[in-house]
């Protein structure tokens, strides 16, 4: 979750489609960025389909070139009697597009994130419901499953630094050198820049998991140039940064302004503030004591559970 | 945390020294509370009593009349080596002097709030840690500790409504007819008013749990109208309100508006509004997608861990 | 799970199938218990049904007089695509009977059991999973479920003698006097009398929870006596206590010495013991250390985890 | 825990203490292994130290050559006001004559388990309560800590191959190759031969984790061999497998019956087995179902919790 330098007024988001949104806020077009939206009514599931295919562009939207997929569900949080089975489905479909699985693959299924922390539990509560194999095919063969075709599904729940001392990719590489899986996929509880997209999105990408902007230096990801292997990642924003919401309500109070009378002139100075200076000035009025704070719903235990569990069955249904 | 209809503009705080400190803010003096501070110097704690003696500093404060202790130590989440020993021997002195220990007595501890969110977690995991010897004096009398004065300790963890469909209120009183012990202390994850007083402030009160504004409706508190016991209270301030995050900012802006030559003017007017017109404002900007949001630091696992058992231990030293 | 002194050498088994079992064992009829047996062919499920229906009865099964199912599939624990839904759709078949849901009921679910110790755990697993309705319908109405007819289900966990301080029977009594709801329905794990139906079969009863050997005293369970309600008890068994264990072995030595040239004699003898005698025997030899401990299989945290779901299932499928 | 074939009779122990017994039992001297016995009146602690010198030792013993200490305390599980810090220094102790801390060492812990089977949960339990130090001193020296000399801890809680499908020595030797520690720490549940024994001993030994007999094969352990750096392995039996403890009672049953007129030539006749023989009686009428069964104490979760901090504490103190 660092922060670049030299992109140092960009917004912290993790979504891509966010990413997105704040250039089409200021107007402004991004060259070798490719959108492409679609709607399904029946499940009533958006699929936004972002793919950053320059240098310029990854620069632009502060995230690496690859392909980023968001599914945008209004009610996945919504408790329903098949836990949003059309959701899971959805998610093998698209997973399915970036991951051939014609012959067999191996996988390694990363659940990132603190156990402890509730809605940073996501990935590890993933990881937990997902039907392993890999050690019944080593032992016994495919034969115990009674299919002629049985995915190498391996899991792992690495822990955070706080509790382990080591950072993630250190203990990821280890196990991928002795376990050769052909892919990772990486679960993560994500940082939206706006709580309206908190717990109803799901974002896919090719690029793995990359700290901070995502521009210049990848070696602390975990990513294809680290891993040598494909990483996908699989994210449900679930916190919004303390810094963010601030940023936010800032928004909505030049807008206020414009419409009170008394306050006009005032919202009216401000507006002539472009993102950056009034990101900065934000930056200089928070609280210090909001750094490391997150904002998140009050109910987040359950809805955790819920979003655990149709992500695993995504991942059951596409991997079996 | 509900919100009383006829004080609408009151900052949410379960603190009383903030509440307070609010008051001292606007150079409003307040009738009927007395306020009296110490600072240990050996242990690094400041203690405050706030003392309501009126109907009307009950409602001038938002809360019931009756005692609040707050114990401030600025260290108390760097982990040491004896766990901060010396806040729960306060923590003891404190409680010693609201319940009279002179003879047995027999006390139920109640663990407010939802284990499966962290940082609402401290009242579970306080009863989880705490000497119980109900069943074994019960049982074997109090031989059982080679010891002629033992007090009857009992603890229930209720749950919170959402997994129960009961109000709290409806279980302990239930358990309280059932068992009847001499006092109730609930210990609960509390939400503060600012970030700064966050997790290293305990809150001691002889008025129990009162949800809202405490003045009037006192029915569906943890409180001696309920319950028909002394109720004692003990909460540290886990959270704060998004809603109060956003507030906070605020009155930082307005602080650096008032020195940037450019927005001095603007600075200016929004000086002239009082608290509850700038909280009036505040409210009507803020996305309504921050109702039931809490902002809380990111290594609050560990924060709970920690506080939970200085808490616990205090209560284990005072009760044996 | 005391036991009766008039009753000492009784085999301990919380099942009906099994006391029945041990009686068929030794040729002994048993008037005043009827039992029925069916199969269902396409779901693989073995029902019994055992009626105690005098005191005799009663007295001969050590278990109070009433209603007894048991439902045995030998794949419950063998994971599936649907986590088994026809064992859940049959229990929820088998609860209608015994509750008539025709009008609307208030049922407080209550899930027995200590959390922390994996197998005993099933009763708090089932009540997490549960579709809590109450608090809903007494804030919104029913209409906040878009059905006229919504059952008021209320849920808890009440913890364990060494954890609350408290019988069980004081917090649900004071629970049920409090939210008065028509049912109790109780979850906890069984004490198996054999490992051979370890995790593979729920009973049902609308005896209610009764310690010890269920004849005479009544008081500290959880029953229609104790509560003024209807209580039904689901449990599966998923321990065997270490004496038992023990016994079973005690009893297959036997057959093997018959089988033995050489021990043929020593079979013989043991052989006319009877079942009091032998059990006496295996008392005096088992180890004091063998007191208090329990068999469980290594894999039991998968085990608890699917079973509670089937159960919790069941209970939504049949309330709602 | 597997067996190996052409020992096939050894009873199952994870402690050399045990292993040592069962030879004095049958008074046969073992070459090879050298005993050092001791006790300390003012911890009430017992050490014994055995240290397997030759090849032939190894065979005897079932186990590694090299050493084993364990500390034996009556009272471990006893509660006490500073949970037994006596035992936590004995075992730092201990610690330190095995690994030469006179400079800065990098220590990796592993906790070994399962941490969703309470008696197997030992391992996670440990390393949750470490001092973890490793990332800080990487990002900011060991200034940080104010100390000119600052061990490197770092800890990892792989889980066990049902959840990750992986091996644990695969997790740990990438782990081990990626961030080089100089000493592996593994902490584990073991499985005692007798109750007596559960609970109350540490066995501390610099020969690793080694399934099986130990003779032999060990490359699936975690020990120097496989991972190239010095292993020491912690461990407390927690529980004694099903089939032992039927084993345990077959030994009193043929002393109980030398002592009863009727049955006296019976328990003449087995006592002219020998220990191989009786197992091999025994292994054939114990029930298949109590393969993969294990016996473990009803109160087991206070057990894990109060002996896990008496470890982590050992260690904290050993390497800070």
């Amino acid at each position: 979750m660092g922060e670049n330098g030299t992109e140092k007024f960009m917004i912290r988001t993790d979504l891509a489609v966010e990413a997105k949104e704040s250039f089409e806020e200021d107007n402004v077009e991004i060259r070798g960025v490719i959108i492409d939206e679609k709607y399904k009514e029946d499940s009533d599931i958006k699929i936004t389909r972002v793919v950053i295919e320059t240098k310029n562009g990854a620069k632009a939207m502060g995230k690496p070139m690859g392909t980023y997929i968001t599914l945008e569900a209004p009610n996945m949080v919504v408790p329903d009697e098949d836990y949003h089975r059309e959701i899971s489905k959805e998610l093998a479909e698209q997973l399915k597009k970036i991951i051939p699985i014609e012959k067999e693959i191996a996988v390694l299924v990363v659940g990132l994130g603190n156990r402890e922390v509730t809605p940073d539990s996501l990935g590890p509560n993933v990881v937990e419901n997902l039907l392993i194999t890999r050690h019944v095919v080593k032992e016994y063969g495919k034969e115990a499953y009674g299919k002629n075709k049985v995915n190498i599904i391996s899991g792992i729940i690495p822990g955070v630094m706080a509790q382990t001392g080591m950072e993630t990719l250190e203990i990821i590489k280890g196990v991928v050198e002795e376990t050769k899986p052909d892919y990772v996929i990486a679960i993560d509880a994500l940082a939206a820049r706006s709580t309206k997209r908190l717990n109803r999105t799901i974002q896919i990408t090719d690029t793995g998991i990359n700290p901070g902007s995502g521009v210049g230096n990848h070696r602390n990801g975990l990513n294809k140039e680290s891993l040598n292997i494909p990483v996908i990642a699989i994210g449900i924003p679930t916190v919004v940064d303390a810094a963010t919401i601030v940023n936010d309500t800032m928004e909505n109070l030049i807008d206020a302004m414009e419409q009170t009378k008394e306050l006009k002139a005032i919202g009216g100075t401000l507006k002539t503030f472009d993102s950056n200076e009034k990101y900065q000035l934000i930056r200089e009025i928070i609280s210090p004591h909001l750094n490391g704070m997150f904002v998140t719903p009050k109910d987040i235990d359950e809805t955790i559970k819920l979003l655990g569990y149709t992500i695993s069955e995504g991942l059951n249904i596409a991997l079996s």
